[in-house]
């Protein structure tokens, strides 16, 4: 690997992420398909190729690195993981009924409006449709990488885990929903939840796809915990981007996180630290869906007062702190793990 | 293969795999997992146990079996194409709004009925639930298949199989959707909706993934052949069911094709032969959703009268015989190919 500042580096690997990702959909569209599949598989492209930071990939790719000379193939194996996110996306954006993704219309939005314009109940027509978009984009997830053109005891390796990664992120998802109705929602579910839903499915889990995929020897444990550790501190850093963050700087409504009701750990901990009347409010604040600004300036002063922020932020500090410990056990190649250190550090200091 | 009668045969084979999903079922609850996590699984676990004919993974064993020493592994490897039906299913069911499934509430109507019960908007919630227990089911699907303990290199061809068998399903299912708002569907998309849906999912890609878990040498095209034309008369003769069988034998109402307005061959072809008026008439009664006894009965004349049921009969003995032709060509095991052939045969003969 070419030593170069990390900024760059990545955006390079994005770039080349964004190639391969066109080069698949290419060959898909060499398929004979009738109408209204070829329709379909051009959203899932469309929806796919439209944006995205690509970091799962990147990691998928950085996790192979480190222990094996960089190969053609397995940017062919790095995109299944972002194909597995645009079949999650699409499901997403039905269960929680978004009109928007990255921008642009959701899968289910843009197929009402085309295939679908002028179905009798459009609706219900196109987030069918949707479903078995997310379905077919899982199926070429699990195609892109089977197809990668490593060993097959490798691929194998980084398949299983691709699948489970998958399972993990589903048991996050059911979390995820069961925590608007469940009452005794606590912060250990949380931790839970973050560490399904967000470390293993995009930090430690393309680690390891990367790391299986590169047929290494060594003790790959310490470049788990790493990922671990990371994963969740970069959720626990954007809950308080956004709480506290910058409207002009994160790009969304700083009170979409309270209108959604998202039970961060900075809610849970103010919750905990409060008397009976302030953790109504704070209840209340999260039923409601709308909040004021006063009202919302007077929650950021509990999650502060309460001492919830300082809680968070410290969390977060220790978690990359030890992060940094493991990654400093891993016997990887040296760039690469710098590359690594320096994404934690960047993590944490990042404004969106 | 010990010989024995085909029906005793596919009944023991039935026994074991419900026996190997029991196991990995069994195998999964060892996770330590959150409530609403194991609830869902616990699900998709009685979801799956009841019932179904398990016909794709008797393909599976049977295909292996064809070229190779029956392996207690291939069992575990089986159970991935009907923890794949079970996901199908499930999402099936949400977007038919089906509220049963095999006599037992559908996954989403159970979940509605428990986890969801008393949430505000439990419909969409057990929806949204739903969505994510056919994701994690795919999962189980390729984690059953990854660690049946085979060769890698088989495997994993046997893995692309499946996944290619889920694309085409999924484009089945696109076909199948969009037939009901094209105003041109042909004969030509319906047979293609046919070898997509039913040949290629039920009996072709069950046969090629049991022929590819074998690593046998022999050519598995004939196979191929034999599966596509199987697979498509099965769906012809269950359309044929659909409209003139006996209801106390197929055990559903005898109405139910027309009034889901379904498209099948016997429709498409009475059209065709028929005058302006019965043309109208055919399409009027599959939009209406509640056919009368004699408007019924005179749909059946018409099917009948315009040669449309022959048509479908002598295409689909047609296929038969050709079918039977191809596995003749099968370099197998002979006790396997009489039962294939045996399959055949009973496929016509079934009144169910």
């Amino acid at each position: 690997m070419i030593a170069q500042d990390p900024v760059s580096l990545m955006k390079s690997m994005r770039t080349r992420i964004d190639r391969e990702l066109e080069k698949y959909f290419e060959e898909k569209s060499q398929q004979e398909l009738v109408p209204v599949c070829r329709s379909v598989m051009d959203h899932i492209r469309e929806f796919t190729l439209n944006g995205g930071k690509r970091i799962r990939p990147i990691l998928v790719i950085l996790g192979h690195d480190l222990f094996s000379e960089p190969d053609e193939k397995v940017y062919r194996a790095a995109i299944s993981i972002e194909l597995t996110q645009t079949n999650l996306l699409i499901h997403d954006d039905i269960m929680d009924q978004s009109e928007t993704r990255r921008g642009k219309p959701s899968l289910h939005v843009s197929v009402r409006n085309t295939i679908a314009r002028n179905a009798p109940d459009s609706k219900r027509l196109s987030e069918n449709i949707a479903i078995v978009a997310g379905d077919l984009a899982n199926s070429y997830s699990h195609e892109a990488l089977l197809t990668c053109g490593l060993s097959p005891v490798e691929t194998m390796r980084a398949n299983l885990e691709l699948t489970r990664i998958i399972e993990m992120t589903g048991y996050g998802q059911l979390i995820d929903i069961d925590s608007a109705i469940n009452q005794n929602f606590s912060q250990r579910d949380l931790l839970r939840l973050h560490i399904l839903k967000t470390a293993k499915y995009t930090i430690e889990g393309p680690l390891m796809m990367g790391a299986l995929l590169s047929g290494t020897q060594e003790n790959i444990l310490p470049l788990s915990f790493y990922g671990i550790l990371l994963g969740t501190a970069f959720q626990l850093h954007d809950d308080i981007l956004g709480l506290f963050g910058n409207e002009s700087e994160t790009g969304k409504s700083i009170k979409s996180d309270v209108n959604e009701g998202k039970k961060t750990l900075l809610m849970l901990k103010a919750m905990e630290n409060s008397d009976e009347e302030t953790r109504e409010f704070i209840q209340a604040s999260l039923r409601k869906g709308n909040i004021s600004d006063a009202d919302f300036q007077k929650l950021r002063n509990i999650v502060r007062d309460s001492g919830s922020y300082d809680h968070s932020r410290r969390m977060m500090e220790r978690m990359i702190e030890k992060s940094k410990e493991y990654l400093a056990q891993v016997n990887g190649d040296k760039e690469i793990k710098k590359f690594l250190g320096w994404l934690a550090h960047y993590i944490i200091e990042r404004k969106n």
